[in-house]
């Protein structure tokens, strides 16, 4: 397969009263899930077939998203194995009637292209060229060795 | 404070039409919602008094979830610190009409407890009794320690 | 078919501002949705095959469940006869950030076993133990019984 | 209070994939929230005060609703006590694209008026006209006296 | 195809806090949504067969609908061509705990017919036999031929 | 004020099988949901305060929305008034795994800004500098002109 250039896919949300725990901030949970969407997205588009989620890195969640915020979001593929894609995540949240801007969360979500029956099946390569999306790749590759570190020391202490 | 144990909170859910993907299997960020929203329980109930999200660890998504299946989650706090609790969330879904049953994933939440203004607030320290309660805890740790190390060496990678 | 036992089937759900009336306390149907999922999940569960709702017994309730509050459930198969089961489903509702504790309802939901074509088709008997599953048997066939007789009285009246 | 009539309040839904069990019928759960919203307006709109439901009577779900049905409800208030009503309301089901109708239940709803601080609160006398108005009352005066003798019975036995 | 009479759906629903902006009032597009759904069993039910959402005219939103409001609307087929229908829909809203009682607006959405496989099928002719249902059908075609003549004009600009 | 240039706002939808027709395509009032948050997104953050939906102009459904289709949607301001905004909305269907694109409706809606009381208030000039930007505010000014043609004509008529 051709290597192919990744896109970013941008959202927008409004948090919503129903969303909210009794401090009115939003439950993680309604983050994980609008930001499991957008990688979705992301994924399935650069795939250009079925994906499903395979593993989530840890998010940290760093300023709370209040009721009535905007909520944007970007999701781009940053790294590309045979059948698995990494997409990366960024969350911001915006006040109602400001431009004030709050950097809430960056996770990365490994994504596996799949046939109709479910089997994994390979994406194109991904094409790189500029330093940032250089150092991104790099970032995924951290993220990715780190987590099997992890595992593998839960395993030895199970 | 005094020492407290921590309690086993126990859920049962169904997978509905609406949070699947076209192969028919749920989406990753319906289950995250579901983990959060048990964990946020688990920890509210342990502390008493406010709790807020701050980061999840790595989860692997190991047995995809099919639209009818039952949905069962154990959620416990297993590590506490002066104000932050770790939750361990795990998940299994249940095939309709069967006693099969399958591991889908192992989730570790990390809460703050606040209070009314937000601001992070003491919670009881964690009474541990069995062997078993000792190796959750100690795995809590290494969660800990190696999300740690991760963040550092993408600090420096940025 | 062996006679089978019966299992308690646990749930907690946090009670969201989307389901509340202008007072604050959540609406009644939304508590019956709630109850009816977990009866489901334990007739389907006790009959390992599909179940269908036939009907519902009167239930009251107690205490309001407010916006907030934590809401346990434990529903039971507590009778069984040729093809139906009656399951019967305790609520509670728990403040915030307290033990406190209220029974808000006590109901008896009437399944039906069906096959893939929507006919009733048997169930396993229900294995009785103990003084307690012995008194719950006895008070869900009254409620049976007293059911046929306000039907009956019913259609005298029309 | 001077007497005043009821009215009754008709209310279409449509059957959404969503709320169906693995056969394609409706789930008696989503079923009971639309009759207590629509129980909830009757009452308010009654008393013109916030009310609360106390409890519902056995309802007989006597055809399953599929998935694209139509289904439209009827509400109205056929007994008034001091602070209470029972609402009355009758549910059918319509395959999408006949006139063919079923009737599925028809369910009692006991709603209490309220103040502000949610105490009970008067309701205006109902106004009885019509024969049919009269049979509905006294059948709503069978369903309250069999409620009560169940209820007698139940703690007995407990 | 014999003409046949159109009937007037009505329906209730009450204005949930979920879907309000930070204002305290209902978003537009949870307007529009029940407003189709209700245009959507009125097009349908004249129809007896499958209808799509060809367009909408415009709307004007007149009185805002607060939290807590009743919302009653109302659906009929007021205009009838080969295949397509025009349903006019009207919108009331009620203040929680009075007959008060708001016009908040009146929108037309235009249906087509169609077969299984998705084509333009014929529907009955539409039987006028009031002045009002004249009146309507008046209006409903000048609503359609401002659409086309506004159509028209924007084609030419661009 | 000091007239401002509008901003682009993009985002990406996933069509659920919750919101589908027995046809297996979007309810067009799901659609209009999705269009009028975008559209309150781009009129807020113009406004820098709440704003509220005033009414919407004809909206044509050129292709119909299948269920799995990534649904993107473009909000922008293109002419403004004192204390009034026209955003125009543009959606796009694409199917899940292709880039095959399909334009499914452009819609006209206006918002007015409002104070904390909810009264008008109003908001700086649109800045225009390209021919495009040009052209789009001449798009506008026809479709609020015609707006206003039609509302006339129909209240002779009534």
């Amino acid at each position: 397969m051709k290597p192919k250039k990744a896109e970013t896919f941008r959202s927008w949300e409004i948090a919503f009263p129903n969303d909210a725990n009794p401090l009115g901030t939003l439950f993680g949970g309604r983050l994980m899930a609008i930001m499991d969407k957008m990688a979705a997205i992301a994924a399935t588009r650069y795939a250009e077939k079925p994906t499903v989620t395979a593993s989530t890195e840890a998010m940290d969640f760093k300023v709370p998203v209040r009721v009535g915020d905007r909520i944007q979001t970007f999701a781009r593929v940053v790294w590309v194995g045979h059948t698995s894609m990494v997409v990366k995540v960024d969350v911001y949240a915006e006040r109602p009637y400001h431009f004030q801007r709050f950097h809430c969360t960056t996770a990365y979500f490994n994504f596996v292209a799949v046939d109709r029956e479910g089997r994994p099946s390979p994406v194109p390569p991904l094409l790189i060229e500029t330093p940032e999306e250089e150092r991104e790749f790099r970032i995924a590759e951290i993220v990715k060795k780190k987590a099997l570190e992890r595992k593998k020391k839960i395993e030895e202490t199970r």
